[in-house]
């Protein structure tokens, strides 16, 4: 007998050569059809491989991020069965599971293939994995696996061959196809209910460019149809919210050729939309006891030495700036903290002026390559919310408590209810290889995961994956379509304080070294604004709309009174525009709506006569007439509904 | 007899060979003792030249600036009168008038002029002037000036006479001192009344590195004592006031050698202070119709290209950031008009779009030589208050109005009440130097013209002063030392538009080409805060004081009270600090004083027994015990006063 350990702690006794599917049946027959893998000390293995030792052990299904995994890769192996049937001869590379679905690199010599065929390969892969064919392992020799593709005629297969070593090669087959593959693989094709054919691309085999080009075909499969229809309806819809779509439609940012790639001009809605963030954050920092500060775009090489960041400037990077005259070299600033250093540096501090919390909206500037750029979460030129908190150490668990605090209103402002973070501490088997005292990083440490706690975050601890200069807690939101994006980071710095010999006299009168806390709750504003535009498809919160209200005459007759509205509008700081066009009311109305315009005031006879503006609301519908004051307070109403001020 | 033109219009006879002095007599007595020098023609001369064609003619006192430049340039020559009695042998090299007195290139061979010696060159200045020496032009020939100069062994003097034709060589002798000089002189020594040796400073010969270094001092001279006294009360004021002085007292901003010369560091209570002033004018525009945007601080080579300014790089700007992966060049942006151009372009305009006013306080970088450097007023990256006004030409007059607007009500708000312009047109000569349709430049012109005057502007049209591109107006304003600083600037383009062939379609259906208005009533955010500080000596007003308030509890037991009411001031938006310190009350105020806090809070036993504070306010002292809510209602009307809405 063996002992088997469940996730929930329980152990089992069991035969040994069980499979994990004898696990799973012995526990239930519904768990058991649903089962795609099982996870054997850590490492994914089929569910019909027989264990012969005491284990840890984790059944997998379409719920754990492996068994999606395992079942994409056997649909893979479906996808080269069914076009192997459709086009014999057809050579195959490699066809891994990807976080969206799944490719295989195929080379069908002098054939392409066309979305034309997508359909007949998808019936194709439906009507195999009906017949539900088991994928069966073997262990061959290196020498029979030549042997069967040197027969088959595949020389990518044959190349990869190359690489592996005799007794570690096992095949796969399901039906009529055999691969070349390491495993695991889902027990049988009638797991895979719903299929999708996505795109081709052409890829170089092995990524080589000076190798043959393959056409890579994308696929997603599901286990069930509606799961597939599920998944078409969020990329249709991740499709319509995609920012760089709406940030042109909404005339919200906009990119030129002329300025460059990668370098984003924020149009006057754009603009309104960011200044109304910073200021939000600003006034919260200034209340959380930060202190603002500017500081240059480029500082001298000489900043980056003390720093350390020239090292690592390579032919990759934004080059230097050079002035002949006086042989000085600059740097177009790529983080704004040895700045912040130098400030720190311009007067004696004492412990009692820390924490000193030195803010800045500090737009830096890092070379990408121009493939990697997208819309606004990838560009060249980005403004980091950032602030560098320099505090004594006793003082770093407040400071996290502090921040999290203020990051935590942020999200909650923003309309992200669904955040959780990464802590990333030193890997305790290696502590020489991080830089700062051992007892400070052992209250850092402590003090993150105390306050993380404190704070109700939900967390993923990870050791090891600390940088070396100091460990940090990374905040994930969710959107509204389940996507996660990473946002904003806070993290505690040993070296910079160190490389800049920044100093405060203590209450001992003894010079120290303070810590540094590097944060920024958005990250960058240009990526949070992107992803603000994904998760509200455009229809902004009131307080953040660059156009609050459009006032819609409805003939020329009404201007003046329509002039006369908007004017006590913006003395009350509500902003958006007259429809000023001779056009007819029901298309001034259409336009605000695809402007998503969150209010349209409408101003006729009757309005004009009585005082009175008409009101229609975004998702509403008409409000009815009221007086302006009922309109701007229900504005205002809605407007600090939003934004609460925050407190310490 | 000849007709002479007084600057008035008045024409009078007089006879051939009448000299200014002899007409400034026929005026009145008083006139002729004041008299330094006249004008003929544009040209300034001796008042004892004879005059012997009709001319226009003026006479120069020290009231006029070329009057006073001669009277300096005078005073050169008595001062190298003086050293040579004092130092026999001392040789000369140039001694010109300059912009704050005169000075005098010498070179006294291995001895060297201490400051020790100030007050006996000073004294034998004075003597000599006492003696009303008579200034005495005679003209010579080459050869006799070069004996003259080779016997008394000055080989400076003689390198100058290599340059000169004969014929055209004049000596002025006033006393012993004999000087090669195309004059024009004030009549005698007797005028100059006071005199001060500034500095002496090292100055090579000509200018050149590679030549003698000789002693250059530095003088200034007045016709009365009490002008000299003013003057040097003045300087101690400007000195107190300096800018870079008080900027580090007051913490605004610092430099860093590491971050690079010429390069601002905005520190809290600097940043506080700039912020305000951005916030002020962002709202003031916002009202008047701009709408800001936010663009990178580099671009393409190719936007350079297009907007030509790539032509004009060398070797003394900022040199390119290279790529060298993809082979692209980008620039620090050293103006923001390039970049909102390509915002224009963005969409298609329509000419009721028109006018399109971009505004961003655009931070750009110019490389200056480290020598020119000088604490705000001269540096390496700044920020524009920049905006750029896309109009129809029929739109151009209204938009300057508006500009005009603007600009004043910015220097009325922040107590510039001292202004003046300069309006540059054409050359009318010279036309064809210009670009832009020869109708649309007198339009324009005739618009500054015409909406300076309807503003009420004090102006000064200079003919030949526009750029090829357009014709501008340039706002001065003068400080509370009288000095005059050049601000901001309201600028007609004709050529951007062409090179980015910007468009519009016009109501006739057809595409036109806007004019671009480039404007900045700040000039830049740097400059302006540095005049700012010299202006108000750091007594900022209230609304746009870094800290408005010190809370000053007078023992620690009052800690909690003074927190408390912290507190309700940070909610009503005021800011400030309490002093924590365990200090006497009386260092907290002076400390409280030399920080230039407008108002302190004095809070004890009696303030927190009966929810009260003790005011005192700079300037007036003690204001009493006032109940906090009174206190929050005396700032909040101090502050409204000063900041008054901008109303289109």
């Amino acid at each position: 007998m063996i002992k088997i350990k469940l996730p929930d702690g329980n152990v089992r006794e069991y035969a040994q050569g069980t499979t994990g599917m004898d696990i799973a049946l012995s526990i239930s027959e519904g768990l058991a059809r649903n089962v795609l893998a099982a996870k054997v000390n850590g490492k994914v293995v089929d569910a019909s491989l027989p264990i012969n030792e005491d284990c840890d052990f984790q059944l997998l299904t379409w719920n754990d991020a492996d068994g999606k995994s395992t079942f994409w890769h056997s649909s893979a192996h479906l996808l080269a069965e069914a076009i192997e049937a459709l086009h014999p001869g057809t050579k195959f590379g490699i066809g891994p599971a990807i976080e969206t679905g799944f490719y295989y690199d195929i080379d069908m010599g002098d054939k392409a293939l066309s979305a034309d065929e997508f359909k007949k390969i998808e019936d194709k892969m439906l009507e195999l994995a009906r017949q539900k064919n088991q994928y069966q392992r073997s262990e061959v020799s290196k020498a029979d696996a030549i042997k069967y593709f040197t027969e088959k005629g595949d020389e990518y297969k044959l190349e990869l061959l190359e690489g592996l070593e005799d007794g570690s090669i096992t095949f796969y087959q399901q039906g009529n196809f055999t691969d070349l593959c390491r495993g695991p693989h889902i027990p049988n094709t009638g797991f895979i209910k719903a299929v999708k054919l996505m795109s081709v691309a052409g890829a170089y085999w092995r990524g080589d460019t000076s190798r043959k080009q393959m056409t890579r075909v994308y696929a997603v499969t599901f286990p069930k149809q509606k799961e597939l229809e599920e998944y078409l309806t969020l990329l249709e819809e991740a499709k319509r919210r995609d920012h760089r779509k709406l940030g042109k439609e909404l005339e919200l940012f906009a990119f030129s050729e002329k300025v460059g790639m990668g370098l984003p001009l924020w149009l006057p809605k754009g603009t309104m939309l960011r200044e109304r963030l910073e200021n939000f954050l600003r006034r919260a920092q200034v209340r959380a006891g930060y202190s603002p500060v500017i500081t240059p775009h480029i500082a001298s090489k000489e900043l980056y030495i003390t720093s350390g960041h020239y090292a690592k400037y390579g032919a990759d990077s934004f080059q230097p700036i050079r002035t002949p005259d006086e042989g000085e070299e600059f740097f177009l600033k790529p983080m704004n903290c040895p700045h912040h250093c130098e400030i720190y540096k311009t007067k004696p501090r004492s412990y009692r002026d820390l924490p000193l919390r030195l803010a800045e909206f500090g737009t830096v500037y890092r070379y990408e390559q121009s493939g990697e750029l997208h819309g606004l979460t990838r560009v060249r030129g980005f403004t980091q919310d950032d602030a560098h908190i320099f505090c004594r150490p006793d003082q770093v668990e407040d400071e996290f408590m502090k921040v999290i605090d203020l990051v935590l209103y942020v999200f909650k402002a923003l309309g992200f209810d669904n955040y959780s973070a990464q802590i990333s501490l030193r890997d305790p088997e290696n502590k020489e290889k991080y830089i700062g005292k051992d007892e400070d990083w052992d209250k850092a440490e402590a003090a993150i995961i105390k306050s993380a706690a404190a704070k109700g975050l939900p967390t993923v601890v990870e050791l090891g994956e600390a940088a070396f200069y100091g460990p940090k807690l990374d905040f994930m939101v969710k959107d509204a379509l389940g996507r996660k994006w990473q946002l904003g980071t806070i993290q505690v710095d040993y070296q910079l304080p160190q490389r800049f010999e920044l100093e405060y006299t203590g209450s001992d009168n003894q010079k120290h070294r303070p810590v540094m806390i590097h944060r920024a709750p958005f990250g960058s504003l240009e990526r949070f604004v992107a992803i603000l535009i994904e998760n509200t498809a455009g229809n902004f919160p009131l307080w953040l709309s660059p156009e609050q209200l459009a006032v819609l005459p409805i003939s020329e007759k009404y201007e003046d009174y329509a002039n006369e509205i908007f004017l006590r509008l913006q003395e009350n700081d509500l902003r958006g525009y007259i429809d000023h066009r001779d056009e007819k009311i029901g298309r001034k109305i259409r336009d605000a709506e695809v402007n998503k315009l969150p209010f349209m005031l409408i101003v006729g006879e009757k309005e004009s006569e009585q005082g009175m503006v008409s009101v229609r609301k975004k998702g509403e519908g008409d409000l009815g007439m009221m007086p302006i004051d009922q309109f701007i307070s229900l504005m205002q109403g809605e407007i600090n509904k939003n934004i609460v001020r925050f407190k310490e």
